[in-house]
């Protein structure tokens, strides 16, 4: 079996083309290793589909003509594990009509859409993607506050548009050396766009639980204090209960009129309604959304904005993450039906 | 006087808001320091235009009725002085009306707007703004980049287009971590292109017109090697007799089909019309495009394309960055009159 190590290199191999993984032609090849409960097929899955197929039975709930209840009850005995991502919540609903399972294995790196209570309580594991997608969410991150601070895309429709012969000043944009960009919640992303906005010159400070000695930048004890003292804001924390709706109101008006909001963690981290207004009535400068409270449903009035760019919670979806995203489940798969650790289990 | 080194560090107030500097409301201040020429207004004076007028007396060709022609004929014999950017070139016909000339200040980093032999010839001196634009060049260079690569303005127009419901997987990016990025021109924009790639975990390289010994990035001695070894090309050199249609259908194809090619210099570097035969065959595989051969016009093949990114020469337009040009071509008109060294002269 790979370790995590040698799978996350993979990706820097520039030549490798990050074709669907094939299933190997080995003629030699075992039976299914066990099966793999799916309801709804998580973007990993569906790009890799023969790869993870190959190797394990897949027992698709989204192809049955039964509503999923019913599915699951027919074979609540039988599923020991089942695969998941953000579009297919494991609720306690569907942990209840699991009697049987044992382990959840998700192929996305945040499990807020799996009820860890009650997976605990039952003692039953879960796996993510461990960091494998920190550096791609970072660029991703740092390219919406490039984006909304210097109007890329609104330049890109500006000369789609055929506007630039006309109007041959389009508005001067905002620089980002020498801005303070505070960052919620400094884990492996939120490091990881750190990096990157000191190698541009901004002055980095942050919010989290607590105080981090491993790092130089300032520390604000509350989000408000931060948001107070930064001209642009961007959330890299996890999305708990007590991170809901903690970007409000209050903390947008400290940001400014003329702060910047990116969001590449969850939707509900912001008060999706209080943010829409405050850009609507300029009380905010900007914002770069990857994610929102309703996905895929985007409030109307942003489509209006100029000083929005929005993506369809895609920061981490690159060809080369996938691919080490897919490995990473098959890993775990494995791992699990082999009797063997785990290889990134949720603590 | 301002030295340069205070002028730049301005930019790094936050705090300061960057409006249009005014003139000061100085009732002591002495009558006009000397006459200025404007052909056409530069964007840097059109934004600090009454800061710049309040110290010198303008001469605005472009108020006048008359053909420019003629205009400058009429002026021929007291103008000393003009300002000019990429939109008023200062060509040898232009510099042929103008037999008392004896400064030309650039509002801009380049000068291939200005016939620079002719200059060199009449002993006319040359301002630019020196390297106060680098580093938002090179913001707007890795934007362009991590736009092109992650799909963001494309992205941006998927869900505003209301398909996100519709379409729940959006086409996956390419990782930039791990690519190779050739840089063509390691001056100081290419430099700091390199510095922000690195932190993406890029691997950098660059050719130039010699290997410098300064830097660890490998160096290729000409741009068909480094696009044979490079995922994308960032086009930071001057535009010269030399540079002129450098990039060509030869070294587009050497990039190839999954290559990236970005361009922040000047248009005609890149031969744009096989630029766009490559496009549109998938010869190359994205491009983001600041400066185009016949600017403001932009080939119309380019806006059916998803994988292109376009801007309006305006990676170098920020607030801070207009408010530090204007006070150089200040310093650099005070010098003049004041008979003191110029601050910053082209060689």
């Amino acid at each position: 079996m790979q370790s995590l190590k040698q799978i996350s290199t993979l990706s820097n191999r520039s030549e490798v083309q990050f074709l669907p993984l094939m299933a190997q032609e080995d003629h030699q090849s075992p039976p299914y290793l066990g099966q793999v409960l799916v309801i709804r097929p998580p973007p990993v899955f569906s790009v890799h589909e023969q790869y993870i197929s190959s190797k394990f039975q897949i027992l698709k709930a989204y192809e049955s003509p039964l509503p999923t209840h019913d599915f699951l009850q027919t074979y609540a005995q039988s599923v020991k594990v089942v695969l998941c991502s953000g579009g297919s919540p494991i609720t306690a609903d569907v942990l209840h009509d699991l009697p049987a399972l044992q382990l959840v294995v998700s192929s996305t790196t945040g499990v807020n859409h799996i009820d860890m209570a009650e997976c605990r309580r039952r003692e039953i594991r879960v796996t993510n993607t461990g960091d494998l997608f920190s550096d791609d969410v970072a660029d991703g991150a740092v390219g919406l506050l490039i984006d909304v601070m210097r109007r890329i895309s609104a330049g890109d429709r500006f000369v789609r548009g055929g506007r630039w012969p006309a109007i041959s000043e389009y508005p001067l944009g905002s620089k980002l050396g020498g801005k303070r960009v505070g960052i919620v919640g400094l884990g492996n992303i939120g490091s990881s766009v750190a990096t990157r906005l000191e190698a541009m010159g901004c002055i980095v400070s942050y919010t989290s639980r607590q105080k981090k000695n491993s790092t130089h930048y300032t520390f604000y004890p509350n989000v408000l204090q931060l948001a107070s003292n930064s001209d642009a804001l961007i959330i890299c924390c996890a999305l708990t209960n007590d991170t809901r709706h903690m970007i409000n109101n209050t903390v947008l008006r400290a940001l400014g009129k003329t702060g910047v909001i990116v969001n590449v963690a969850r939707g509900a981290i912001i008060d999706e309604v209080e943010l829409v207004e405050c850009l609507v009535e300029g009380e905010v400068g900007g914002a770069g959304l990857d994610v929102f409270e309703k996905e895929p449903k985007v409030p109307n009035e942003l489509f209006e904005l100029d000083n929005v760019v929005l993506s369809s919670h895609s920061t981490a979806c690159t060809r080369e993450c996938f691919y080490d995203a897919a490995q990473t489940v098959v890993a775990n798969l494995e791992a699990f039906f082999m009797s063997k650790p785990l290889l990134t289990p949720v603590s």
